[in-house]
């Protein structure tokens, strides 16, 4: 669907809507409605149980996303989370930086200083997108934090953290007392972080607040985590970046062994292959649709050592849109903050060892997956409109109809409620036509209903039966309704990692 | 416990620490740790399950936490949000005026203006904490929201969210339009709000970032939700304002039959018996500790026409706190946002009725209650450590043990991840004697233990079966390890109000 399409159903549905809508909304701010909240709850569910599932001493914590100013101070987020942006000094418009060079300069301008994005303007002779002057100038950056000086003077500096990662850089040395103190040890948030973008679009990929799951693994270089086992022979999609500097701009289908042979660390690969299968096997994204962008020396942050960025082919942003990436950061996090704090984040290995952890970082976008979710799996299917979300993670997992209302209300609500009671999603609708409700369901992406009908309730064969129907196949059968619960319940669990 | 040992704990076990702790923390801010995290998600499932769960037509929505002023103007917050202090004008100390004036006015000073509170520190001869100095002055009043201004001039003004309520408010309208049409309507955020503090204290009861559960009820006031029924006899633990100004400060245990006969709307009651049920039947506080506070004439704000808090007496504080509340607000809330918002919030009722539809606000502090849980329900029995929590609150349900690792290992991590493929939250230890194992669990409020040992993995009758170990009463059973999911599954999940 078209963007306009697609967050008008959204929208309709209560999935989302504008913060404050009444007031006319409130720019690169939504509110999650019913569906979305749901849907976003269980996504996160998905990504905890694929990623922090995947050892014991991974762990989930839920930090404070407010920090003092030191700690953004030893991050570098103080002088360097800037949003470069061109003033126009004709019309005296404003715009991002990027947004205006964009087809200047299509790798972005992450790094240069605004003498240098200067530079780039004149060289190209580039135009206000107002007025159309060439007289644009650079003004010195504008960091996105936000800020929230603390008490009635309002001295004690501190910032709406920019990026979950800090939280865990931060927790490292109380969470090796708390753990086992072995590494790898994985820290993991899923939380809220804010940033004062200049100009937030595209509804869910460019948000003023927005919720990143993020896993940081700290790790031992000798010893890094991963091992591609039996999955050597994964084909990677990826967008190398020496090819693509040299003009050679398609994805190639490699397999993991190869990518591990060309030069790439082992750890590496099998993290960008845990991606891979998370984004096409759990989320069900196609496959054709997912790419791994790396970024070059120049195009990534100085302490990444090696970044690809997981993007997903999006009809309604009509291109590939980063989702998530692999971060390899080095020793640089732990250092900063060692020195930002005064307190030695090094550990003991072995008797005579000692190492500052490396940090393999994995990230991803809540709310622009979401949104990818319902850009990829939501669409029409002849003349009905069906969301194909896997049942785990359906905001409603099972409809459940009377099909004469005040024949067989009791019978449905009773299993609703036995349902519910049973942990499962369900919702009782007894409005209109059986097809439309349906058609409701189909839209919400609920994968089962369950009517309730005469053979229901009556003494015959079918008595206690129900009939059960799928969402992709619209099959229907016969079943049970006492053994709906052990039925449905494996599908609506989400995938763990184990035997990978 | 008292505080700093109960804190102690809380914090070497890794349930929560300060925020920034390497650099020192900061002031009113905490970050949840593994243990913490987990049991603070599964008291917000347990209140949503408990409070949303009580009607299809009541919704958990997730708002961004930042509006526009419009709103806050609207809501009043921008004018009256204040915490009013004193400064010493001779050692220029600056305090809270309610922390202050404690002791002369033990109901505090909501709704005082500052030429008031002079009042009251002339009259009483209130002495600055700090120097003893009776030069004391009381400063225009000091708003406690953090503003958050948008754009590169910060010229967009907004707010980070003082209170969950008001996202709910600005959701009625789409609400309306996504649900039934129908009232009563529920919408119930779980989410963070943010106060700028002047003196955050008492570790988790005042928070600069904290989480709110609140449940808005839209209804009728000609057809208000819910009636006693067979819940009439229910004693509720009362402290009438009426009393409380007659100088009688004991707790009164009212049927509630009587507190309908004597005058209170038998929705409202309604409303107390499911909250009194919710913290004594659900979160397993003591009867005797829970107290429902009435705030008087005086001491509510104005738009709340009826005002309980359910307090509880917590050892650590040395008091009762309030852990939740039940305001009645009346039509207030969406009367404001409609004149701010120029939109008509009146609905229809049947052919030729419109009405604003009145509020019924429920509220629940989650970081609170997280510290009121480890106050009440984590002590020392005998020579173990226990935290009694519920077992759909425990952060770990399952313990699971090999008597000897390198024996057992195998069997035990395959249970464990047997337990974990079929939701529940199992760990696997293998450290340390089996009695500081259960100690350690004991500690965690881990409910179930099983230990994996020569009879599972030998040939004779206890093949495959492990001991189950209850932490409450230390008793220990024989039961084969197939049979575990569906015997502890159960207990798991959280109450629902279904059959109250």
């Amino acid at each position: 669907m078209k963007l306009d399409e697609l967050y008008a159903l959204l929208r309709r549905r209560g999935f989302l809507w504008p913060t404050a809508e009444i007031y006319g909304g409130a720019q690169g701010l939504y509110d999650y409605g019913p569906l979305g909240t749901a849907l976003k709850r269980r996504l996160e569910e998905a990504w905890v149980s694929w990623f922090v599932g995947r050892s014991p001493d991974y762990y989930r914590i839920e930090p404070a996303e407010i920090v003092p100013e030191a700690v953004v101070r030893a991050s570098g987020h103080l002088e360097n989370f800037t949003d470069p942006e061109i003033t126009c000094d004709a019309c005296h418009a404003t715009f991002r930086a990027e947004t205006v060079l964009e087809k200047v300069r299509p790798n972005g301008i992450d790094g240069l200083a605004p003498a240098q994005i200067e530079e780039v303007v004149r060289s190209h002779q580039v135009r206000c997108p107002s007025c159309g002057s060439t007289a644009l100038s650079v003004p010195a950056a504008f960091n996105l934090m936000f800020d929230v000086p603390f008490g009635v003077a309002r001295t004690e500096r501190a910032y709406l953290l920019p990026e979950t990662a800090q939280a865990s850089y931060l927790a490292f040395a109380r969470m090796w007392e708390v753990g086992r103190k072995a590494l790898p040890l994985g820290i993991a948030v899923v939380g809220r972080v804010y940033r004062n973008e200049i100009a937030p679009r595209q509804v869910l990929f460019r948000l003023r607040s927005f919720t990143q799951a993020e896993l940081q693994i700290f790790f031992d270089p000798e010893e890094p985590p991963g091992h591609l086992g039996s999955l050597a022979d994964e084909k990677v999609p990826v967008l190398r970046a020496e090819r693509r500097e040299r003009g050679e701009g398609s994805v190639e289908l490699v397999p993991a062994r190869e990518l591990v042979a060309g030069g790439l660390p082992e750890f590496y690969v099998d993290h960008l292959v845990h991606l891979l299968r998370f984004l096409r096997d759990v989320l069900r994204y196609p496959a054709e649709r997912i790419r791994f962008f790396e970024k070059s020396d120049k195009e990534r942050a100085f302490y990444n050592r090696l970044q690809f960025d997981a993007e997903v082919y999006t009809e309604s942003l009509g291109g590939f849109k980063e989702v998530g990436a692999v971060h390899y950061r080095g020793e640089y996090d732990l250092r900063r903050h060692a020195e930002g704090s005064g307190k030695d984040l090094s550990v003991s290995r072995g008797t005579d060892r000692r190492l500052v952890p490396h940090v393999l970082e994995l990230t991803f976008g809540v709310d622009r997956n979401l949104w990818t979710l319902a850009d990829v799996l939501l669409g029409r299917d002849g003349d009905r409109t069906v969301f194909r979300l896997p049942a785990y993670l359906a905001p409603v997992a099972v409809g459940v109809f009377p099909l004469i209302a005040k024949e067989h209300r009791a019978v449905a609500e009773a299993l609703t409620e036995q349902l519910l009671a049973a942990g499962i999603p369900a919702e009782y609708d007894e409005a209109s036509s059986i097809g439309k409700r349906y058609a409701r369901m189909d839209e919400a992406g609920t994968p089962f209903c369950v009517t309730v009908d005469g053979g229901t309730v009556g003494e015959g064969p079918e008595h206690g039966t129900v009939t059960l129907r799928s969402r992709d196949t619209k099959g229907q059968e016969r079943v049970p309704a006492a053994e709906l619960v052990a039925r449905l319940a494996p599908a609506l669990r989400p995938p763990r990692p184990s035997g990978s």
